[in-house]
């Protein structure tokens, strides 16, 4: 399993996958905001299609290796998402990858509409639903763990000041 | 296995599958076309989010027990059909149930949208996609089997016959 | 605050929130699913656009409260889970409410598709939506919390062998 | 609070606020309409999502400080021109800026279809939307300015001639 | 011109139009909001379509007759609100009327989708965009009416209230 | 060929077709609308799918028998006006019947979005298209046959008289 | 009026008329085609929304001088062609010229979902739509003109000829 | 008939069709595909609307031809799928071409939408479509190819490992 690149030894606690290598563009802001954040987690990609039985032993053994919260992203009949959640209890959380044709509206459908019974947390389609789907990981985590807590109270606060401290949009 | 009732004791050649009993309504206008065109076929429930496994074992399966295509039905995040094509190499073809909210165009999308590597053939959404994915399972084997082939003739040949001998819409 | 009926002393530790009184025949979906699960839970009709002090209010309190998951439902222009989410660093889940005209294809997009640095999780339009958002909350409880856990799993193991039980459906 | 340049030393009557900096690109349009129909404004970055508090500030404080007209831009989940008019009485005049992955239809429906109670005049998605408001604002205020009402014929009657002059599309 | 029942002898000064008889059932809501407000108006059916010389004497007489905001419904191709605006600088509200087919996507379009130079502030689909028409139009007239400010002002305090007073939706 | 009933023994001069006996709920509003400006027309079900070969004969054999105007409806994937088009020089007007699950949309896109080179002028989707082809077929006819121009002119007059002696929607 | 170049002293005899100057890189292949064909035509601006005057006299003036058939091309909301149609009983021909936010698609309904009464036959979106607005007024002429007749069976021929010839998409 | 290069004077067992040389820019992904599992099939231009005779001609010779399967390929309203399937018996796949406006939903609703009694299997929009329109195909073969069998599974296989071996996209 890669782990991500200069943390610490301590274990991935959030999986970041996605559904072929050209959602990386997309979901590298996932990974980014998740590093600013202090949090230690995992990148790869797990095809639904191609590689189904990836997809189902990564999703049973998330949990085991200290997994706390998975996101995931694909794009057009994006089915990653929905079956990493049919096969973990976990919270999964989903970023629609902008699609060539449709611009990510196949995406969206495909992992917001899941029908009752398995949940999957959606982001917005694209680079700002890849963002969030690491700041709602790290809400989570927050919860629980006081440094991400206040990591993401700090994240949150420099944002509110980046824009008060650049009102005019004219300069 | 369900079998189709008053079919003789030979395999099911075709296996109609639908993600839950609500998709029931629109898949028994394939099964009844089938049934039509005297095609030994199988019945059953298999919920990509409700029963994953089963959904891999189901497919891992068909081809041993003589399935030649998999007729699969669903709604909304529709994963079914493309799961199942994901884990066989056998011609799926899907059919996206009318959903509720979006008609339908959540679970079109959904099954039609999926990345190259993996096909599904997609039929219409509902009833009329239903009964086609039927007929279109039908030509597939009509190729080699010719008891199928005049059936499937016929079938044409009647609804052919059905709107020449009807073309007043005012009677 | 109005706490959940027949639940014990102890605090709510989800809340959930509408927009509207209207709003209620879909999250009720949700608080059910709670209730099934033990968790304790609030339920209010908070609306961003005729009590925006309110919502202002209930998002600054909660963490004090000891609410840990914030689910909130809206239709149409639905701004109250992405105005919750602007004031509380909680996880939000949105449920996306049917609406009349273009049934919850506004709400959907008005809820998901979030600017990064404020997220949401959005579930799937109407009560399919508002099960899962109860089940996904229960997933993050269930971090820490193994009577969350176990009732999850129970819940999820009593639903795929419901679908197994009744494979055929036919009958 | 940023006034415009070269305007008198009046007090603005309209403000101009968007989401974002990058907003800007589109709301400038609002701003050079109104400048050249001669009404003082003023144009700032006010995040829904991002400055909450401003925004009810800014809401809270706006009919005191003179500006009769609100024009607020945002793209995507936009809920700053709703969230405006439920913390002022001012008309609010909303303009969907053209988001990248739906190209505005996010941001039309977050915007529009705000529920019965408090009201959101919207303009189109874009810079066409941008010059209108700026025109819809200067139509309220020429209710009671001559010189405006004045300014605001004049700027119509100039677009007809334009048009009238140039009746040839290949020349 | 059908002048508003139950008022008094004073003129109207908001005109209530719609292209259609079958529109009033949605415009009814901008009519008693009015009303509700004690603001004089009139309603009358003008077509563009049907009526098109009608349609330009209406809004070439407005102004002259004292009215202040025209507040026009249409549904599907609804050219109603944008030719109105065309020929008066008076501030036009549009409502799209929902639609049979397109559910009101088709007349949402239509009206808020004009280009650069005149503009119509439009409403949400249906009912919620004829009554927010309304509140709307009183928002303007509130600028230099005192009488109307406070009735404004009280109807939005009153719709506050009612929600704090019913915060359980299971009540 | 059915001719229309009623009519004296003169040939046909518009044809109107139709994918399928269902659509005659639509497509009796442009029978209807022909009849009432005394234009004889014919009237059958044609079905581009299902009687390929008679949808090449009538295109085919239409300008030999007299018909001078197609009018042809159908829903769905809409293959019937623009395959008429394909096979006859006449002027061809389709109306896009509302379909179950997307309302008409697909029929709307499958009969306007014809490629260069082979026109079909698109009605409304539903009734309203159909008699609109009606009118717009008579208006056709009416540029050499003063009767149908009379009639024409006649129609649109009483309509608009109609809207202008119910001028008050609450009568 | 702007009689195109290269053609006769004859009076024109379809009118191509567009809402803006920009519409023309769309309208010119209506313009092209008609003089491939032979037939005398005009062209010119007319904005409904910045010359409503201007298309009333045009469309009252049309039939007086010649006039047949009315092309008309707008883009988002489109009223031009339907308010020709209003105020003349010539055939009118729309064509929806691709917007920028929305591709044109709200070009499409605002042209082609006219309400019963008033038609409008619309044309596929952008250049394709404009091409055969030209083939589509050109079979109208053809009724009544052998030379037009002529010239557009040649077209068609001379079109499915290179198909014919150029049977090989790889050379 | 255009044979595909380099394969061996055996019949070709697929046919490729497109309505339009532009189309090859997608369609060539089919072939290539095909080529690349040693599938001899032919391609050809064939326009439903351009050249409506050679559609007829091509649809019921291709079975005598030994045509198996049939792969057609075409954009906006695209009917040359449904209507090959109107005249053949064989298995029809369409690939919704990605058109200028809409993006490929009017070829994706033309295509897939059929009407119950003439099935067309329709796969994703663009150049994913007709990569799968061939492995679908090649599925359908392969139930009594064992050579095609065989080198699907080694496509599908080799698809696996390359995820597999690639598992880390930031390398």
């Amino acid at each position: 399993m890669t782990s991500n690149k200069g943390s610490e030894a301590s274990a991935p606690r959030i999986g970041v996958v996605m559904g072929s290598r050209s959602d990386w563009e997309t979901m590298e802001h996932a990974s980014t905001t998740l590093t600013r954040l202090g949090i230690v987690h995992e990148v790869r990609v797990v095809s639904a299609h191609r590689t189904p039985d990836l997809l189902f032993d990564y999703a049973d053994g998330a949990r085991g290796r200290g997994i706390q919260v998975i996101i995931a992203g694909a794009g057009g009949a994006a089915h990653l998402p929905g079956m990493l959640a049919a096969k973990t209890a976990l919270p999964v959380f989903g970023v629609p990858v902008q699609s060539k044709a449709l611009n990510g509206m196949d995406s969206l459908l495909s992992i917001a509409q899941m029908p009752a019974g398995i949940p999957v947390g959606t982001l917005a389609i694209g680079r700002a639903g890849a963002t969030n789907a690491a700041l709602l990981a790290a809400s989570v985590l927050a919860l629980h763990d006081p440094a991400v807590a206040e990591a993401l109270d700090a994240f949150r606060a420099e944002q509110t000041r980046t824009v008060l401290d650049n009102a005019d949009p004219r300069t």
